[in-house]
């Protein structure tokens, strides 16, 4: 099995990388104050680090069930699989559903498509191009798959999204299909004008609706969900219990104390989103400026410019940056094309942002095109 | 898939149940103020909240490697693969190894067990009797199997030690027929008396050894490990980030600010060793006083008794002392007798260990053998 380009590259920095290259929060936006309390808290009773049941510890799986259920989708703590981040759950339902097939957008999230493949699941793709997703293509490859895969909200790598109507349709193509969906929502939460309803709540019955605290907590803490049917989730139970017994309990309890106070969430929530709306005005501004050519939607939310290079090979200019302390991903590896780029915005100072654009304009307009 | 019988049990008690059943280790010794002050050390450095490397955290697997090599069993950093417990651990090599066959004790580890399964590996079986591997049995299956799965130490469920001698000929065993060990060894440092070599250290070059902080730290970290050769490890470490990116850091690192002061460590396990002994003791006293005809093996560390009813079935025993608040697992869940039964004796208190054989027997003696 090939290994994430991404991860890989990560583990070729330095500190002194400026990396647009990982879906990485913004390590300084972290509540370390807050968590700090929270893991405090929870060391208070020592059954904090005790072995748990394997669905999840019940407060953190009522207080997610009421995020939901506040945005008028209806769920319960049984509706709730707490997974060592979302990705777990991913290679949960795809080993539940291994030999089956799926449709998914193209290009899409290299981790997914990598555990669609190991868990022998064939890969029916329909494409995103210039923002928008095919729903032609979508409807053809979904009569002949048992599943759906997609991210609707700031799509990983294009940052595109889905518009509420063509929700409502692949809510209706799954009905009409018998499909099942898997929404994967990790940058939901991270809108920078208004929230969009997710298709998983016109289709509650047939849809695994994905959850993280990755991207909006802490990633490293590996605490994800899925939101499902009881139906749907009850087989998962033996699964998720035989892979890993349970998610990491200490952390779902401090999680637990730090979402307890509503309030608290919501102004980190604000935080956030005001941080890296203020990101990506600037990324936009400095695109403009120093990479005109640069061919690119702008993000409504999440963390993610997509584009291309008119032409020019993006592994090419890889290989020069690197060597210049500046990485990002070529859309290649998520199976888009050659000259296509997927840049993080949110990792980075503005300093840097800045800077690491100029460094790849420096070496793009010094690159004959192919 | 079927669910764990222990895990679901587990899942149906209340906090007034004396449980022999589950592998609990004894949260009163959990080391809590260390971990506390771990835990608040790691939390002073947003980065132990970030994204990480998929196969663990350098500095916790540089503690780790020097375990190993302290003991004469020479191990790098990268030698090391930090998985969310050893139940992971397990899963990764038994996942690569899809379609294969092993050979493994009987009975065994159902966590083990309910993995083969799940990863379409035959498993062929060599039998414990009365605490004694049986090596004809072992070395008729390890010629027609790619890989041996054992525990060592304080086997669960039987509590039963592999003596060096016999350890060593496993070792023979596994290089003649070129077969690979996996050594699970979550109990190795819950010795009574005296710790012993491991039959990886014997063949270092085509050996797993499993390794865990569950049973000697806290189980809520979901922290574990696998030790093997590179050219073994290398493809591993691709699952392990398919499965779930990387395991949890924040509790890699304070497990490694609580590991790095050589004598807390040492100081917790002695404690861990002088109390289970104790218990140990004490579980046996109550036995042959009040369950005179229960046959078992005094274990040598570890954390279970196992042992016969003397024909009595032991699920009927246990339907009736679970309504009397007594909980423990019948053999024939980990494919042993019908009227053989595995204690734990860590979690309880030594009060409650005494009412529960007490309420055990009374429902044994009252009820008629098959």
């Amino acid at each position: 099995m090939k290994r994430s380009f991404i991860r890989e590259i990560l583990e070729h920095t330095n500190s002194d990388t400026i990396s647009f290259a990982g879906g990485l929060p913004d390590e300084n936006l972290f509540p370390m104050q807050e968590l700090k309390e929270a893991f405090a808290k929870s060391l208070e009773d020592s059954n904090s680090l005790q072995y748990s049941t394997s669905s999840g510890i019940l407060p953190l799986k009522k207080i997610i069930a009421n995020f939901y259920t506040k945005e008028g989708f209806f769920t319960t703590a049984d509706n709730i699989l707490i997974t060592s981040g979302s990705q777990q759950a991913l290679d949960i339902i795809s080993r539940f559903n291994s030999g089956k097939s799926i449709a998914t957008q193209k290009p899409s999230y290299l981790g997914a498509l990598n555990l669609f493949e190991l868990n022998n699941i064939k890969v029916n793709k329909f494409s995103i191009q210039k923002g928008k997703t095919n729903l032609y293509e979508l409807k053809r490859v979904a009569m002949i798959s048992d599943l759906i895969y997609l991210i609707p909200d700031f799509q990983n790598p294009t940052g595109a999204t889905i518009p509420i109507k063509q929700r409502e349709e692949i809510a209706q193509i799954c009905q009409e299909y018998g499909t099942i969906l898997i929404e994967d929502a990790p940058y939901s939460k991270l809108y920078f004008k208004e929230p969009i309803n997710s298709i998983s709540s016109f289709i509650q019955e047939s849809s695994f609706h994905l959850g993280s605290f990755s991207k909006v907590l802490a990633p490293a803490l590996r605490v994800g969900w899925i939101r499902a049917s009881k139906e749907l989730l009850e087989p998962l139970i033996a699964y998720k219990e035989a892979m890993d017994l349970h998610t990491n309990s200490l952390s779902q309890q401090a999680i637990y104390h730090f979402l307890k106070k509503p309030e608290c969430f919501d102004k980190h929530l604000e935080k956030l989103r005001a941080n890296y709306k203020a990101k990506m005005q600037y990324f936009c501004k400095m695109l403009d400026k120093d990479l005109p050519t640069f061919n690119y939607i702008k993000p409504k939310g999440g963390m993610f410019f997509y584009g291309d290079f008119g032409g020019v090979d993006a592994k090419e200019i890889l290989k020069q940056t690197l060597k210049k302390g500046v990485i990002f991903v070529p859309g290649i590896e998520f199976g888009g094309k050659a000259d296509e780029v997927r840049f993080n915005f949110t990792h980075s100072t503005f300093e840097e942002l800045a800077k690491g654009i100029e460094i790849i304009a420096k070496v793009l307009y010094n690159t004959k095109k192919r």
